[in-house]
């Protein structure tokens, strides 16, 4: 690092990266500051000025005592966080049925630490969170890119075939999916699982990050005498806190357990701790955001059809549309108008996260326009 | 899960977790609720009261765009981590050498992600942090356990000769070491990374999570022009934050460039970043704190020698004492007294934190007793 010149010439390329790893950039969105961001599927709405209040009370008192370790476990967090799930989920979740971690990414790199890793798979069906292929590289999972069908459903059939033929050991099912937006039913879930358990067995990975939006119900439920099952979640969404990375799980307490050969010791801190504490007690207001942001997102539909869009059909708080013939090229002419969606990759069609009523106008103002002048 | 019969049967063997981890158990130290816990080298000081308020005021600050998700390069941090390294480090140090993650163990986690993994390996010189070692084994990364000379010192020849005959990927020092509390000198560190560097070339880490309470300087300055090098540090320690989980470390840009290939998007939370920043506002005042333990730490190595102990010299804010015929009665016999010290395994010995006066006091109470209870 002395001298300018050495700096310039050393490279990551001249380190000892793992071989997999070379010539890849990191993952994550463009971050620019354009007036209207709807590309990360953030909740629009800040957090009201009472529960900042409390978080703020909360942290001062995790802070007097920050000198210690945190509670390695959780234990308050992982109660009020069960006792969440049975309030929303039709279905009683204790304590012991609950893990945590910094952000859902976090819980699923534990997952696949466990029950994944060097010489074995996983199978995610594609297009989905692309994180479950890149935590999988991440942990030294082997990847399987399972089928959908073109509008975007799993075909059970061939699900279970690829299940079969592949033995994978974890199976991850997000729903609603991401970046499409649609839900997987759960007779679809339960076909997987059980072709899973003929398979291997292996885990099967529900991935429930935007379930809060959706205009049916939880998969929790499918936990009973499903000892594979793990239901993932996130306060980013529904809760309006991606700034608090706190991602957890429900399944089994052995699947709990098992997690815990891998965490690293202490890897909640107090203070995210103390803080999700003080989002819980204002779940109510939370959700009511939900319901607005739901209204939001299926205005987003109704309004992107009637401009001859199509669009996937949404559960979640983001919505997908085309077809264009170059998807990048949309993007690119959507923010030239201010307003940042995402392309996530799949041909033709790009994402939208739904956010404040003023946010989705100037949204649709600006496809309405792309509309006109791709047309022209 | 449904049925209490079912639950019971069903446990973590009954699950398909990855051979390695069956049999064990997670890692950490017991939590006990006694009068005097001397044990996980936390700093006894609570965080002073402007500190306290400080990190609530920008947690409040924070948390009003919780909904946003964090600053994935937590820039302003690093740059302050930077600045604080500058300052005591005795070498310049910018925001691109920085990294920063949830406590050390996440930034040796990516170290190992990005350096490490399936079919590569890693070499500690034992007995050292046992997490070395166990994140090794969560990243797929072999573990081979280095030599070090009776009284705890590393033998530079014999250290060579491992690293010669091993060719690992990543060379773990940590110094002062932990359980043992001495320093590595800095001559050992530069044989050990030409000889790394002559073998591999693979990666140098060297751990100073305690520096800060050494008698000497940092190793920050063997940075300059040593590209595989990186430095490791932690808040838990010396800022009195182990509830904060944050760990961080320095090395050649290039470095962080790697890191930022395996690291978890998003993976510090708004709120951990905020009172991390808070924390770093008051660093004279926490440093202070970090002389009356050196003073301390320094009291009770005189003190147990005095009484006839063996003690391991000691850079950190801990003393390894003995010898003990059998370490785990020691311990057990101490706690008796009302005092929880660490039993690492290292035969014969026992390690104890240095806490405040007072519970020194009441440290060496008890082992004054056992003393006389064992000579009986």
């Amino acid at each position: 690092m002395e001298g300018s010149g050495e700096q310039v010439s050393f490279g990551i390329d001249d380190l000892p990266v793992r071989d997999e790893l070379r010539g890849k950039s990191p993952y994550g969105a463009p971050q620019l500051d354009v007036p209207v961001r709807l590309n990360t599927n953030e909740n629009p709405y800040p957090l009201p000025g009472p529960l900042v209040e409390r978080i703020a009370e909360r942290v001062r008192e995790a802070a007097r005592d920050l000198n210690r370790y945190p509670d390695r476990d959780a234990v308050e967090l992982r109660t009020e966080l069960a006792k969440y799930l049975t309030r929303t989920g039709g279905y009683p979740i204790g304590t012991e049925n609950v893990w945590a971690a910094n952000g859902s990414n976090e819980v699923i790199q534990q997952l696949l630490q466990a029950f994944g890793g060097p010489g074995r798979t996983a199978i995610g069906f594609e297009p989905s969170y692309s994180m479950h292929a890149l935590i999988a590289r991440g942990t030294g999972t082997g990847w399987i890119p399972g089928p959908r069908n073109e509008d975007f459903t799993i075909d059970p059939a061939a699900g279970e075939r690829a299940i079969a033929t592949h033995r994978p050991d974890v199976v991850f099912i997000t729903t609603p999916n991401n970046p499409t937006g649609n839900t997987v039913p759960a007779a679809t879930v339960i076909a997987l699982y059980e072709a899973a358990q003929r398979a291997k067995p292996s885990m099967v990975v529900v991935d429930e990050a935007y379930v809060e939006f959706s205009h049916g119900d939880s998969l929790l439920p499918l936990l009973a005498d499903r000892p594979h099952l793990v239901v993932s979640r996130t306060m980013s969404k529904a809760f309006g806190a991606a700034g608090l990375r706190l991602g957890y799980l429900a399944a089994h307490p052995a699947v709990v357990d098992a997690v815990q050969l891998v965490r690293l010791p202490y890897h909640l801190s107090a203070i995210t701790q103390a803080t999700a504490l003080a989002a819980l007690e204002h779940t109510d207001t939370l959700l009511g955001y939900v319901e607005q942001l739901k209204a939001e997102r299926d205005r987003l539909v109704t309004e992107l059809r009637a401009m001859g869009y199509e669009v996937t059909e949404s559960d979640a708080n983001f919505v997908q549309f085309g077809r264009f013939r170059n998807a990048q090229d949309a993007w690119r002419r959507i923010l030239d108008r201010g307003v940042l969606v995402r392309d996530n990759g799949v041909p033709g069609r790009l994402r939208v996260s739904a956010g404040t009523p003023q946010e989705n106008d100037a949204f649709l103002d600006a496809v309405r326009d792309l509309k006109k002048e791709l047309e022209a």
